[in-house]
């Protein structure tokens, strides 16, 4: 008999075909639709997510945890307002990139077209689901959705919304589909469904991103960890860099694009330390120092080797003085995880010697590492940040949903 | 002890770091250098081919793949003058891609960059050493080459020389460095060398593509397979039909881009089959044909269901008498391998529909799949055709070999 994994992955590659196809006010209606059809199972999926609520307390869940899983009117309301804003975006789909005329005459054009089957694998937050499907629909893929075993009921709940709003739009089901089961084998499964899926998009922390780069054999779009860096220069603006790191370490720690370690040029290192370790204590940051650091601010815990690779994601900040921007650099490269690095500095060729040299997904002077979201840069929408260099790098909007494909027009030329 | 592959991960690791800010002058000096130093060792390398065939035959490889690793004094001026060739082609580093501003004076730039260590994979060509180190280093890449045991003299003197002309030309020898060992499991570990590769790239039969895309852990552009095939549609230009067809399947069959099954429209099937199937005999080609096309051509030996989806990469084709354009896109998107497909028509409307709907990196309207080339397609050089949907998709020149970073310019903006 024909797996559940089989016959979904066989239901979105047909689904696929069809949304490849359809114009953008095609999609843009089914996105109504499926913002109304939300709302319309209000009650229905706020109580589903209530059964999942009360599993997870049953089970002894963590707060933060059960957080994460809760979505209550307001949530789905705003979720729902989501996919009204995906409608207003441009659809990447049909984009000429580029075309030219060989000596032959044969004219090549570069079309963006969708990627075809997506397989997002992502853990408690009820609203991915929503917002993946969201996206992939925007941008002609269809998706297979595997959420959080915590959030089964509500992602089935939301999932029975959007592929009612489907059919109404005239589209099929598999446009749109959830995996039921909710063991590891049928995750096993999915990382190796290549006759399906075209890529695999993995979010949530790095036990699942781990799993999935190193079993998958879809091509996966890596994603999440962000081991962020802000370096203050010689030459920096202190209030800017006070700004700066407060900002990036305190304003929400538990994402990726938060800082981790802070970096003080030695020649301001006795000045600024002082100012910058007082502004995050007050906001309850726990820092661990170099002895330097310790040195100049006497009480900071000492940093071990480990920290300087720890990404907390809690408020903890590791701090070290460097002699200057080429230490800088080879800290970086050693403990980075490409993902958002900073330069506070009001000096031109450091500035432009950290953009230059330092590899990561986005690179800032004076602005904070929480920059790097799909939002903030403009996308509109985001499905995740990659930390990987091939496809998409940084955040991926409706575009980084997308290949391309060559359209050749002949007249009859041959090699 | 560092394993062969941890010490040249590392010194890969550390020449991209190089290599990444080097100037487009300072990357040709380096090719130019690399061209002379071949001719150079002319001697040494063509000697070291001659004991790599001397042990192939002894081995008792088959004609062809003596034929591929064979490399004279001809071949060798040939690679001398495609790294030459590379000094002309534009530099993909440092393009912007794009740039805007946000609403809060953020500048947001993207910006082309190396993808940073790329492992290559290959089997018995000598010239792909050569070719890839080039291509790499052009556009700021490391490389670590893996080629066939059978090859393993030839490269080990094709990379002496250009290690050598890196060294004059001031650059690391990590730049360009060669697997020594010759057994498999040091592939295995090259699929796993997470901490140094940032990608890789098979080239070589479907057995080895396999291998690599079931095993690595490192992200992979996958290469190579191509079940191509050219639709004669009702209102095809006869003529057009004929040479495209026997170009595509006949000019060189062993390769991906040529062209394995043909499709006929029904309503021109028994005036256009006799002429097509006669020229095509008269090229050696054996034909395997559904019932109808033996039914209008005896003698045609019949096709199974195996015939639809082989790749040949010989003087074969299999040929099928269909409905109509629909039927097509249907039969290549069961079949095909989203590599090349050719429709010849004169007729706007189903041309318009072939390229809108067949999934493919390169679909034509009348003209032959052979073009699917780097070259073909003016980008200068090639190091393979992707036929993955993820980063690059179909024939990758330098720009394939390149990732972006986001660069954001503020002044003490926080979030």
């Amino acid at each position: 008999m024909e797996s559940e994994l089989e016959r979904k992955g066989r239901a979105a590659k047909a689904a696929s075909r069809i949304l490849a196809n359809l114009s953008a006010k095609q999609k843009n209606e089914a996105l109504e639709r499926m913002a109304k059809e939300l709302l319309a199972h209000k009650e229905e999926i706020v109580s589903a997510n209530q059964r999942d609520v009360h599993n997870a307390r049953a089970k002894g869940l963590k707060g933060s945890l059960i957080n994460r899983l809760l979505l209550d009117e307001a949530g789905l309301e705003e979720i729902s307002r989501g996919l009204l804003d995906l409608t207003g975006l441009p659809d990447p789909v049909g984009e000429v990139v580029a075309g030219w005329t060989r000596p032959n005459r044969l004219q090549i054009q570069q079309i963006r077209v969708p990627i075809g089957v997506v397989g997002m694998i992502y853990e408690a937050r009820p609203n991915v689901t929503v917002d993946a499907a969201g996206l992939c629909l925007k941008s002609g893929n269809a998706v297979i959705l595997r959420g959080g075993s915590e959030a089964i009921e509500s992602n089935l709940a939301l999932t029975r919304a959007l592929q009612g709003a489907l059919l109404k739009a005239g589209l099929p089901e598999g446009a749109v589909q959830l995996v039921e089961a909710t063991d590891r084998e049928v995750v096993n499964q999915m990382l190796r469904l290549n006759k399906y899926l075209d890529v695999l998009i993995p979010r949530g922390g790095e036990g699942l991103i781990r799993l999935v780069v190193e079993n998958a054999t879809v091509p996966v779009i890596e994603t999440g960890t962000g081991n962020c860096h802000v370096f203050v220069d010689r030459d920096a603006d202190f209030d800017k860099g006070i700004a700066i790191t407060v900002n990036a370490k305190t304003q929400r720690p538990g994402v990726c694009n938060a800082a981790e370690t802070l970096l003080v040029d030695r020649e301001i290192a006795a000045e600024f330390l002082p100012r910058v370790t007082d502004a995050l204590i007050g906001k309850g940051v726990e820092l661990r120092g170099c002895p330097e650091t310790v040195g100049i601010v006497p009480g900071i815990k000492p940093a071990t080797e480990d920290d300087w690779a720890t990404e907390y994601l809690d408020l903890i900040m590791a701090v070290k003085v460097v002699s200057g921007v080429e230490e800088v650099i080879d800290h970086i490269a050693a403990y980075g995880t490409k993902h958002s690095e900073v330069i506070v500095t009001e000096n031109y060729s450091r500035a432009r010697k950290f953009l230059q040299e330092v590899d990561a997904a986005a690179v800032y002077v004076n602005a904070s590492t929480r920059f790097t979201d799909g939002g903030r840069f403009g996308f509109g929408a985001e499905i995740g940040i990659s930390t990987q260099k091939l496809h998409a790098r940084g955040p991926m909007g409706l575009r980084e949903m997308t290949t391309t494909k060559y359209i050749i027009l002949g007249e009859g030329q041959i090699v």
